[in-house]
């Protein structure tokens, strides 16, 4: 059964507040919705980045470091959460969110893209997949089953389904037989999801090929998920293609449930997809570039150790109202760097993460005020100018 | 002339408010007192520790976090911000305050320790220390004269003289020859300051010998500082020499300036010292040993990593009222440390530092309350009773 574009018209009802999702203003001109994803521990206003706490805590920041850069959900991996401290272990610790003293929503990937990505020698069966710990060798064998097990032990409030993440590039063949098997995995993991207090993700895959995304799509659909992402991008492929297969699946996804584009991405990344339709994004990007000193600004990223600003009394981004940008200059923060201070780490951070979770703000105010594109063009004029 | 003991019966007269140190309260049964500093940038209460930012920051806390922590001074190192990046640029950017973006009082240390301790390859001479940068094997010159010149360009409210620091043991020759030439070095510190918005403090040397110690105060106190420090203790002496030094020279400080004890030290060593009448301290151990996770308490020190804490779930110190105490189990500590997180340092960091100022804060409070004799006595007690 073939689906029809119109499953997007579903937009034009009002959402009931007692959904998972609501949307709460469509663009006129544009797939990009307002919106609010609402949890046990709390609404997301979308489209909403997440920042990524990928084993119990995002790097260098405190629960409250978070709370006051306005992150109301982040992402932590239950790949590394499951090899340590384990999972059984943080479920008698209470789950994540007590265990990492974070009250706020969390959702949890399934493992997969970690698995293959952190493992050259996995091994992929019908059945799951066999792998070694990257931390000390151990041998591991995760299902659909398993996966969904570790998830409910950590207690995210949205959990993902468990995928098989395809390499770029990738044949037809190869991209095809991969999707039926994730598509078996996700029936595998809508069986073995029992906890009523989270919401469950499927992952649509199907590599550049539309046919087959618009087969991921369609498998998910007939299963029934809380919400759905689109999975395998970010591997390396071009923005052109990325943006492509969004332009291909979007219209395809239910227009009453959250759209998440995995592990995206770039600011501009950002923009391109919200106009597309996105809601949910989460990069290590902005917590990955601060440690090495890449530092994102209103006109594109600046490399704090260059020796030409050693002398520069400017903060990071005249137009950033972050702590960082308030309080230092491109001098200190480099000398800061240089010296490998510990501080940089923390201020870098507080200011990439303050430009994403700003970026996102600009982005839903622009979409309320249906000046989307003009704000795309404004991001592109000032993004290009250079520092 | 030798100097009597009643130089320290200043005490018995209230200080002028317009005074750089004020006495509030004299113990009843001991040397100790409590204080207050007077600075261009504001006032410390004394006694007081100083939290050490080496090279322009205290490693991983920003000047918000220092605030919320209580520090109303901080030390910082003259030998590593003249390397790097060089005192005159610190001068051109406005001073260290504007730099670092702190605006509480700051101490510069002269570098005399830095640079004998961190160079195998130091040359003294009468005219100063020639020695190679551990950066960049660079070569330097340090004279009295060259560590006002760049401590009066950081711009710190408080500077040190310029002296030796002997190492442990020194025969008694050595320590002698040492201290003349720290006299000398004293002399030419005063002569070359000018700046009247610096307060400078001699620095007491002498090694173990109590005659030597008595020579090196009545040798600063015929120049006259603003303040003096007891230096070349905490250099490898256990804890009884050093008290005994102190129990030897704080009667012949000038009751009405502050005492200062370089470079001290554990916990034990601030209630034995501030007992003995020494106002002010400074110590990396707080903040080095948060790096290595060893966690001050009130029941003693507890390493972290230990597989003791594993399963955890009290707080590092359950009597303690600081942010990662208040938030985070052992068990969560230990995971994050033990997976090289970065918020690790951060929460291990607050802990330690918040252990130490609120230590200061109840000695404060015992002398202020004559009840010092039975905090130390109590301090003991739990102190010793293991974790």
């Amino acid at each position: 059964m073939p689906l029809q574009k119109q499953v997007s018209t579903k937009t034009d009802s009002p959402s009931s507040p007692d959904q998972h999702f609501q949307v709460l203003s469509d663009s006129k001109n544009s797939p990009a919705r307002r919106g609010r994803v609402t949890t046990t521990h709390g609404s997301i206003e979308t489209p909403a980045f997440m920042t990524v706490g990928t084993a119990g805590s995002v790097k260098g920041m405190t629960p409250e470091d978070l709370k006051t850069l306005g992150a109301e959900i982040i992402l932590s991996n239950a790949y590394h959460l499951y090899l340590r401290p384990g999972h059984q272990f943080i479920e008698k610790k209470g789950g994540l969110h007590q265990f990492m003293a974070w009250d706020r929503p969390i959702l949890t990937d399934s493992g997969g893209y970690q698995i293959f990505s952190l493992n050259d020698l996995s091994k992929i069966t019908e059945e799951g997949v066999a792998f070694q710990s990257h931390i000390d060798g151990s041998r591991h064998f995760v299902s659909p089953e398993k996966a969904i097990e570790i998830e409910a032990a950590l207690g995210a409030d949205i959990i993902m389904a468990f995928d098989e993440c395809l390499e770029y590039p990738a044949d037809y063949k190869r991209a095809s037989d991969s999707l039926q098997r994730t598509l078996r995995w996700a029936s595998r993991s809508k069986s073995a999801h029992h906890r009523e207090d989270q919401f469950l993700y499927g992952i649509i895959q199907g590599g550049c090929y539309p046919d087959l995304r618009k087969q991921g799509i369609e498998g998910l659909l007939n299963l029934g998920f809380d919400g759905y992402a689109v999975g395998g991008l970010s591997v390396g492929e071009p923005q052109e293609k990325m943006l492509k297969v969004l332009e291909q699946v979007v219209p395809f996804m239910p227009a009453d449930k959250p759209r998440y584009l995995m592990g995206v991405g770039r600011p501009q990344d950002l923009v391109e997809a919200v106009s597309r339709g996105i809601d949910l994004f989460d990069c290590v990007l902005p917590t990955r570039h601060a440690r090495t000193g890449s530092l994102f600004t209103s006109r594109g990223e600046l490399h704090i150790k260059n020796a030409r600003y050693k002398d520069d009394d400017l903060p990071i981004d005249p137009d950033c109202h972050c702590y960082t940008c308030s309080h230092f200059s491109r001098a200190y923060l480099r000398h800061l760097f240089i010296s490998k201070e510990l501080l940089a780490l923390r201020l870098n951070t507080l200011h990439n993460l303050y430009y994403y979770l700003s970026l996102m703000f600009k982005l839903r105010k622009a979409i309320e005020q249906h000046s989307l594109e003009k704000f795309r063009q404004d991001f592109y004029k000032t993004h290009n100018m250079g520092i």
